[in-house]
C-alpha cells in the first residue's frame, strides 16, 4: 500500500500513487454506502473528534457519517462555543484534546496553516477539513473521484475552474491535485478574484468564460466566498452572473459531454443557472456529495491503519 | 403486517389497521425501554438523520434515543446554523443529504407541507416531526398509545381537546387519529383560537370549559403557541387561565376517572394548574413522554422494514 | 466493593474507601484509553444523557468520550437552547427526561444545589458535572488521581490551592477530598477571593504566595472565574499576575519536586506563567485532562453497577 502518511493536511504532500490508492479504496466504500447494511468496523474502538472552528454543516455531516459507518466513536465539538471564548490558545485546546487520546482529529479552521500547526502538537492522525485559503484536501479528492467515475480517467483532461479562485481553498487543492495527475487546468474569473501569482501552478488563465470553456471536459464552478472577501471588490450578483455564472450559452462551447461540478452550497442564479445544476446529463453535483462520504471513509481508514501500525511499533505514543 | 407506508408524513395517510399495528409494536418497546439492557438491533447499519429546522429539544431527544436504542447511527443536524444561512434552498439541502444515503430522515420544519415536499425528493424513509400548523403524527400516536393503555381501548371515548387549537398541529393530528378510531371529539377554546372550519372534522365545538368537559374520558390540554400567533389576538395569561386553564373546579365535571394530558412543555398556571399536572391519579403527562420514545421506535422499525424490502426488490434505490 | 452510592453529587458524601475504590478502577481505564482498541462494554445498552445548563466544551467532551468508550448510547442536550426558554421548570425538564428512561444523567447547572434537587426526582444515576459554587466532584477526583500518580500517595502531602477560591466549586470539592485523605491544605489568595468561612475546612490561609507555597508538594492553581464574580471586586489582570500568578520565582519556594496543576482552560500570563504551564518536569496539566476521562469512566461504571443491582432487586424502578 503506497499511502504512508500520518496526517492528511493537504494535497501538496500527496503523490499520484497516494491519490490513486485513496481513490481506489474509496470506490469500495461507494458500493457499501449504497446498501442498507452495517458498513464496516475499520475504525471500531477508535475515537474521532470533529473540531470545527468554522461552521460547516455539510462537511461536518459528511465526516461524521463516514466515521460512524466505519464504527468509530464520533464526537463533534463546536469550537465557536468553546474554551476559545474563555481565552484559551489554539495550542492549549489541541493539547487538551490530545490528552483525551483521540485517534482521528478532523479540523476546520479559518486561518491558513492552523491545522498544520495543530498536527505538530498531537500524537494522533489529523485530517484537514479546510483551513483558511490554504487547502481542503478531501474536497479535491472527492472531486477527483467524481471526475474519474464520469470520465473513466483522471489524466489528460481539460478542466476549467471558474469564479472566485483567489479566496478558494477548494480551487487551490484542486489545482494541486489535478496538476499532479497531469491534466490541463484553466482558471477563469474576474481579475480581482484570480490569485495574484498563478504562474507557479502551470495553469492557463482566462477572464472570459466563453474563451476559457472552449472544449473543456470538466467545468468546475466555485462558490462566491463573500465571507472571505475582506475589504476587497465585491461584485454585484447580477453582474457576476451575467459574466461568470454558468448558463446554457456559456456551457455550449465546452465539449458536448462536459460535466458540471460545484462544491456546494450553491447560490442558484449567481454562480450557476438552476436548470444546469439539475440537469442529470451534465451535473454531477449530487454525486460529488456522495463521493465525499466515501473519500472521507477511505482517508480515515488509511490513516487509522498507519496509526495502528506506528503505535504497535512504538513510533507514535 | 398491515403497515405498508414508505414515509410517516401525517395521520391523514394512515388507516385504523396501520394505527393499531404501530401501537401494538410500540407496546413491546415500552417493555424493552424499562430494562437496562441493549434494546434492539432493528436499525443496525442504518443511518438516521434528524433535521430540525425549528428547535425542539424534547422531540429531537425522543427520536434520537429511539434510533440509538434500535442500533441506528444517528446524526443531528441543526438546520438553523446550516447551509440555509448560506442561501441554499430546502430542496438543495434535501438533495445533498439524500446523496449521503441516509435511511431515515426525521424532519421538523416551520412551514406546513415542507416535509411532504422533501419526501418527494429523497429515496429514503421520511418521518414528519412537525410541520407548521399541519401535522405532528408521532405526537398523535403517542397520545393514542397513552389513552389506550389508560382506558383499555381507543374507541368510543369522549375526548376534549382544549386551548389553542387553531395554531396546533398536535390538535390537528389528534383530531384525525381519534376520529379514525371512532371517538367523539370536542374542541374547547376561545373563538380566536378555534380553527375557522371545523365542520369538516365532525367534531363538537365549545367555548366554555365546563360545558365541554362534561362527562369526558380524556382531557387533552394544548400548549399556548405564542410563537405561532402572528399578528392575531394574544390573550393575557391570567385571563386565559381563568377561562381555559385546567383547574380542579373545571375538571370536576369530567368523568371521575378522566385522564389529563399535555404534550409539553407546560406553562404551569397558564394552561394547567400545577397540582393537577402532578396528580398521579389523573395526569398521564409523564407517560406521554415515555410512550413517545416507544412509538418512534415502532414507526422507524416499520418504515425500515419496508425500506429494506423495497431496496431488495429494487423498487427504491 | 465499597462504593455503594446511587448518585455522584459531591465529594461530601464520599468516604476515603469510596475515593480509593474509584481511583483504583480509574487506573485500569487509564491504561485502556492509551490503546487504540475497543475500550469496554461496561455501559452497553445504557443511555447516558449529558444535560449542560452551562456551556463547558471540555467537561462535556470528557464525559461524552468516557460514556462512548464504555459502550453507552450518549446523548447531549444543550439546555440553553431548550424548553427552559419555553418557560418549563427544572423539575418538569427532569421529569420529562426521566420518563425517557435514561440510566445515567450528567448534569451541570449554574445554581448550587440544583443537581441534588434533580437527583431526588429521577430514578436513574445522577452525576454532578458542576453546580454553581457548590461541588465539582469528578474534577476533585481527577486531581486526586493525578496527584497520587505523581507523588505515589494521596496522604500527608502539603497542598496549596491558589487564586479565586471564593467562587470555585473546584476548590471546594478539592478541599473536601484532600481533607478526607488527611493532607495539609493551604489556601492562598487575595482576601476578596478567599471564602468568608474557612475555619470549618481545617485549612491554613495565606495572602502571600511566597509564604503559602513554602515547601508544598502540590501547587494547585485556579482559573479566575470572572463570570461568577457578580458585583464584587475584580482585580486587574496585571496586578493579579504580579501578586498571585504562578511564576518561577514564586514556585522556587515550593519543594524541588512540587507539581503544578490547573483545571483549565488557562489564562496564560494571568494565573500562570506560560513556561511553567509547559514545563513537563513540573506541570501535570495535560495529565489532569487524561485522568478526567478515566475517572469519569470509573464513576459511571460504579454507578451503573449499583443501578443494575438495584433494578434487579426492584429497589429502583
Amino acid at each position: 500500500m503506497s499511502f504512508a502518511h500520518t496526517h492528511l493536511l493537504g494535497i501538496e504532500q500527496l503523490n499520484p500513487f497516494d491519490i490513486t490508492a485513496l481513490l481506489d479504496l474509496a470506490e469500495s466504500y461507494v458500493e457499501l454506502n449504497r446498501k442498507s447494511v452495517k458498513h464496516s468496523e475499520a475504525l471500531r474502538g477508535l475515537t474521532q473528534i470533529n473540531m470545527f472552528f468554522e461552521n460547516s454543516t455539510r462537511t461536518q455531516a459528511s465526516f461524521e457519517l463516514a466515521g460512524k459507518r466505519l464504527g468509530a466513536d464520533v464526537m463533534n465539538m463546536s469550537m465557536q462555543a468553546s474554551s476559545i471564548k474563555k481565552g484559551e490558545t489554539l495550542i492549549d485546546t489541541a493539547m487538551t484534546l490530545n490528552a483525551m487520546h483521540p485517534d482521528l482529529l478532523v479540523v476546520r479552521h479559518p486561518h491558513s496553516g492552523a491545522v498544520d500547526l495543530l498536527a505538530q502538537k498531537v500524537n494522533c492522525a489529523v485530517l484537514n477539513a479546510g483551513d483558511g485559503k490554504h487547502e481542503h484536501p478531501t474536497q479535491a479528492l472527492l472531486d477527483a473521484l467524481t471526475i474519474r467515475r464520469a470520465k473513466g480517467r483522471l489524466q489528460r483532461l481539460n478542466i476549467a475552474i471558474c469564479g472566485d479562485i483567489a479566496h478558494s481553498r477548494v480551487a487551490r487543492s484542486n489545482i494541486l491535485l489535478l496538476g499532479k495527475m497531469e491534466n490541463r487546468i484553466r482558471l477563469i474569473g474576474p481579475p480581482t478574484l484570480l490569485p495574484s501569482a498563478f504562474a507557479e501552478f502551470g495553469v492557463e488563465v482566462y477572464q472570459d468564460m466563453k474563451e476559457g470553456l472552449q472544449d473543456v471536459d470538466v467545468v468546475m464552478m466555485l462558490r462566491l466566498q463573500k465571507e472571505r472577501m475582506d475589504g476587497g471588490f465585491i461584485p454585484s450578483e447580477r453582474e457576476y452572473y451575467h459574466r461568470y455564472g454558468l448558463d446554457a450559452e456559456k456551457l455550449a462551447v465546452a465539449k458536448p459531454d462536459a460535466i458540471v461540478m460545484h462544491p456546494g452550497p450553491m447560490n442558484r442564479g449567481v454562480e450557476i443557472d438552476g436548470e444546469i445544476a439539475d440537469d442529470i446529463n451534465r451535473s454531477v453535483i449530487q454525486e460529488q456529495v456522495e463521493m465525499g462520504v466515501a473519500v472521507r471513509m477511505a482517508a480515515m481508514d488509511l490513516l487509522a491503519r498507519n496509526l495502528r501500525a506506528k503505535r504497535e511499533t512504538g513510533v507514535m505514543a
